[in-house]
């Protein structure tokens, strides 16, 4: 007999079924015994003769049986006259997974996350992860972008020097790279316009909600473009269709006006009656702005455009009417930067003197810089923290909440 | 104006139109100058008068000009009457990237990547690649599968313990991870059916044209599985999905029949003429293996499942009618082994006696067992090499001309 998931058990009443998956509770009363069996796709009731022995929780079963319609049980149909067989034996879990909210302190969670991401309340936002992770792709795609793959280890700790993990590589020093900037702008050199998700790496010494040892990042870069407003605009599709998909996942009602606010820095500042001189926004700023947002324009996201220079990497590009400020912006999700990205240089001579003007040289460069040496467009990007949107999305107050197996200063296992 | 891509170029004849891309080729003679002009798209042909001052090849250009038939231009479709302004200056190329084949050796194609990947013969192999993982992706999410992203930096070298790569973590040693295999069996658990695509790091300290220290692995897991036959079924599907997707990039023709041939490991050692007693297959076999497949079954793929139980992984499932055997397999394509997979032992008993019975202590698997010991169904799943993949199918002789960025033994940058 052919399966049949949970959530299309109400479409089978009247039939003989054929169940599969988790004891998630059993109940045995006085008149009569009671399994709740969890698969994927969400719960179903079976029901058995007082006295029957069943399986404890956590068990996986195969359930075979007739399903019949019962307004109390989940969907309305229920399965009756059960046989059950064990497919996978189980002690008893660490934490009581079939009560409605998991009852555990983040650790408890993290250490038997195993077993603990079984519970509905955990798996939904991990199928909210893998539906934002696909409309990222679908909608790039659609786009014309092309998806790469570039390398994890890399001979020189060169974006910002510091917070990078040291490997042993064949006797040799290498690094972990931090993210995947310089290899996505060479290949707008190729391709025009690309994307990756994957694995970026930070060597974090700081314990905070928000910064993990590694994180997924969702990285966009695309070429002939006029200026950081077109990445803007093609960043405002990604986001809205992320926010779309990851609705069905018990996430809905994000709020994405046909366009989002956009704020320069400057005036950032002037609204949040701060020192005009400061080089960047604090958390703080950045929750106040998140309200303004929400209240001016009934918006969850806020754009904040034209940061000052001396505060962005040497590879931004200047705001053209006034170089102290730059093409480069930040996404601000529900009060908490989200996305940075910006248009960046692309003339082989700028760049030499970007580095020279920092004080830094050039050798170290030399093979990211080859590439704007033989010519590339106008072009800018974005990165988006796949962790951080799902802990805006969810509430949680603690970005290891909304990763599978978070990497910390603490934590390197499971 | 609107840009024009040169793909679009025969439908515009008679209007108007922008160009963006690369100077591709110049050519000044006595009556006339050429540019052809490369977009990610394709070339297009820009004709001007001679004696117009024409930027060289690799300077990124915009051309505005007037579209107008010309049976013997790309696309019947030429430009004329171009104004060109210049995006982005370039300096002549390390390789001559005009030219229809690349005339370079395999180590400068990989010094210059981020300047030679622009070749179209180069950039349809990673137009390809992008393909491929769509169709992977796109297979295994119609079948109800979860996308997840796991750790790379791992506590204990478990899974083979030699050739990984050590990090610095925070001052503890750490590893990368060499495949995913450990978690995307814990979580069937959670999500019954999961992938990933992702780099998977290891030490390989042989140099050869078939190994890399890092590649992409499209790895999928599937619970509630009868047995390995399940995993292979799924794995038919998604090789064909992939096969159909890379055929419009230059690669057609690759021959999957409606069912994949499957030959025991026991029966192909007999066919070779090899000794029953092999523990492995060698690469002349799998040569062997694949010419046969294609000869009597017309076939470019061709399973062989029930390798001895002594040669592969701890976690393998053993053939239940003799437990010599394994309930895996490898999928060989043209003759080199692609895909290794087969069905997982579920049981928690089984895992301990299996780690026992080679002397290993279960502590360094603890987190890993902690699922099997909570309820796990009958599962299984597979690893693809995405560059191995990309290698058979283009005829390159080394996997790494089908890598953006390799890194192996000797190579560490660009």
């Amino acid at each position: 007999m052919h399966r049949t998931l949970s959530r299309d058990l109400p479409q089978r009443a009247g039939t003989n079924i054929k169940l599969e998956g988790w004891v998630h509770r059993r109940r045995q009363l006085a008149g009569v015994s009671f399994l709740i069996v969890r698969d994927r796709t969400g719960l179903a009731q079976v029901v058995a003769p007082a006295g029957t022995e069943l399986p404890g929780e956590e068990t996986v079963v195969e359930v075979t049986g007739r399903a019949v319609a019962n307004p109390v049980a989940p969907g309305g149909v229920e399965v009756v006259e059960p046989d059950v067989r064990v497919l996978g034996e189980a002690e008893p879990p660490p934490v009581e997974l079939f009560r409605p909210a998991l009852d555990a302190a983040l650790p408890t969670l993290l250490d038997h996350a195993a077993v603990t991401l079984r519970h509905p309340s955990r798996r939904t936002v991990f199928q909210a992860a893998a539906a934002a992770m696909g409309a990222f792709r679908s909608t790039l795609n659609g786009a014309g972008f092309t998806e790469i793959a570039t390398p994890k280890i890399v001979a020189s700790a060169t974006e910002s020097g510091a917070n990078v993990f040291a490997i042993d590589y064949f006797g040799r020093p290498a690094y972990l790279a931090q993210s995947p900037q310089f290899y996505k702008q060479t290949m707008v050199g190729v391709f025009e316009r690309v994307f990756e998700v994957g694995p970026v790496f930070r060597a974090e010494p700081h314990d905070t909600s928000r910064h993990l040892a590694a994180y997924t990042s969702l990285d966009a870069e695309l070429g002939f473009i006029e200026d950081h407003r077109d990445v803007m605009a093609v960043l405002t599709d990604v986001v809205r269709a992320m926010v779309t998909a990851v609705s069905p996942y018990g996430f809905p009602g994000v709020l994405v006006p046909a366009a989002l606010p956009v704020v320069h820095f400057a005036d950032a500042l002037h609204l949040l009656g701060a020192d005009p001189d400061e080089p960047d926004l604090a958390p703080e700023h950045e929750r106040a702005l998140g309200e303004w947002a929400l209240k001016e324009h009934g918006s969850d996201f806020v754009f904040v455009e034209g940061y000052p220079m001396a505060k962005r990497p040497f590879y931004t590009h200047p705001q053209p009417s006034d170089p102290r400020w730059s093409n480069s912006f930040d996404l601000i999700f529900r009060g908490v930067e989200l996305v940075t990205g910006g248009q960046r240089r692309h003339r082989y001579a700028d760049y030499l003197a970007a580095l020279a003007a920092r004080g830094e040289p050039a050798a170290p460069y030399e093979t990211y810089l080859e590439a704007f040496r033989h010519g590339m467009p106008p072009h800018g990007g974005f990165a988006i923290g796949l962790e951080r949107f799902l802990a805006r999305l969810s509430g949680a107050g603690n970005v290891r909440e909304t990763t599978l197996f978070p990497r910390d200063l603490h934590r390197l296992t499971p």
